[in-house]
């Protein structure tokens, strides 16, 4: 047979990948979940039919959703991920030299557990002393904290079904709470070339509450478009100056790539200019 | 109807644009070219079931296959592009207001009037009156030519078919030749994801004659994985450092985007150290 995983990325573009088997198909409390073995990206984990994240290009995204807030901020000690159950994120945080304590507050538990049961290289971060696991609703926990957290990384999928309020304004001025006089928070915010006003929500709810807000790119093959954005609110320290000097091992992030992540091309500029 | 065309950009991945009507389906002497309607990137250009190029995202490929050189040199005055049959890089080339004359040698006419026939915005270039279309062998043309070119552009389709000399040393060699004593060459080179072979073979074929090579990258959704690579050979300036000062209007390409573009992810970065 010729199997393929079709992701529709809009409704008239689709994303296919030759596959082998199915591994789990479920729909769980709050979505539908799939993993399915690709030729091209390994096993692929999938959430209402789009892609979540893949063995093989899941680097791009864990590395630049984590290491520049963690490399901008001089002491990212206590670190939150609201969404990313499956550890990938956080394999990154717990990593990083300077963090002693990396929380993940997912609210779907069937994620965490496919990732244990087949992305060994995602959930081997659960595992790490420095992690600490919630199931829980993000938005209730960070309602729960105040001037807790150095970094809180808002690792979500598109902005419909659970996902959809943490794209709003009270969200991120619970997150500003939350955080400590000096933090940074990150979330992710869907490709410039379809999804404008994604951006222009995340951007423009973030500056209502953050002195400093920017917007970085990074490169992903099986996103949508392929180009990613992430936007950063920032108290106090310019998320695009690294000031992190250990040695760490990365495949996509490059101290020199931090700076450079956040030169946007004049039409993805138009698109924050204009959105605030 | 649903009608859906696939690209089938490696053999486990499929990318299909919804489409209302094909304008132009046939077999040329050269490939089989096909012009079909999208509903996500307007008109779109198939040669041999590849995406050359779509109305909507052309403004990348031909602004950064184009500008990079032409900004980093101070004369850019005679330019060469051997392929780019639709036009598209060379309205870019004649708008500059460094440029005098902008030579486009393409092999197969039918692409040059499907330009004419389907794509306004890029076969409006044929009539400038900087602008010189030959149709002819790129590879002989550049033979006969010495001393000539301040700026050569190759914008070819992959290393299959036609466009297979035009990845290898005794090309590279002639470009030299027919470049002037501070000319620059600039090729395209694929998808530093799937295509790490024609990167290396494009880098260490450009490498071994000229005494700058270096790979800069731009963010095209139809083409695979959405990052593209295009190796720069230069006799004599620094291709990343942007010269002309002028206004010009852009929708991709700025002087912090030019610099910006040669900040290689890690393992981009592992292709071409690794490669020469």
């Amino acid at each position: 047979m010729e199997l393929w995983v079709t992701e529709y990325q809009t409704p008239a573009l689709g994303f296919s990948c030759k596959a082998s088997e199915t591994l789990r198909v479920k729909q769980t409390a709050f979505q539908h979940l799939a993993v399915v073995v690709t030729e091209q990206f390994g096993k692929m984990l999938l959430l209402d039919g789009m892609v979540q994240t893949t063995e093989k290009d899941e680097f791009v995204y864990h590395e630049m959703i984590t290491m520049i807030a963690l490399n901008a901020h001089p002491a990212p000690e206590n670190v939150l991920i609201i969404g990313g159950g499956d550890g990938g994120a956080l394999r990154e945080v717990v990593r990083h030299p300077g963090v002693s304590r990396g929380t993940l507050v997912e609210i779907d538990e069937e994620v965490a557990q496919a990732s244990r049961d087949f992305f060994p290289n995602h959930s081997c971060s659960f595992n790490d002393p420095k992690a600490r696991l919630i199931i829980a609703d993000g938005i209730q926990f960070i309602k729960d904290n105040r001037n807790a957290f150095d970094v809180v990384i808002v690792d979500s999928t598109e902005p419909v079904g659970p996902a959809r309020a943490l794209f709003t304004a009270p969200f991120y001025e619970s997150v500003y709470q939350a955080l400590k006089d000096d933090g940074m928070l990150v979330v992710q915010s869907e490709s410039p070339f379809f999804n404008e006003d994604v951006i222009k929500m995340a951007y423009s709810g973030i500056n209502e509450f953050f002195p400093i807000t920017k917007l970085y790119l990074a490169a992903i093959p099986t996103y949508p478009s392929g180009l990613w954005s992430f936007t950063v609110g920032s108290k106090y320290y310019d998320p695009e100056k690294p000031v992190f000097t250990g040695e760490l091992d990365f495949k996509y992030y490059t101290p020199e790539i931090h700076q450079a992540a956040f030169e946007l091309p004049a039409f993805v500029k138009k698109i924050i200019t204009e959105g605030v």
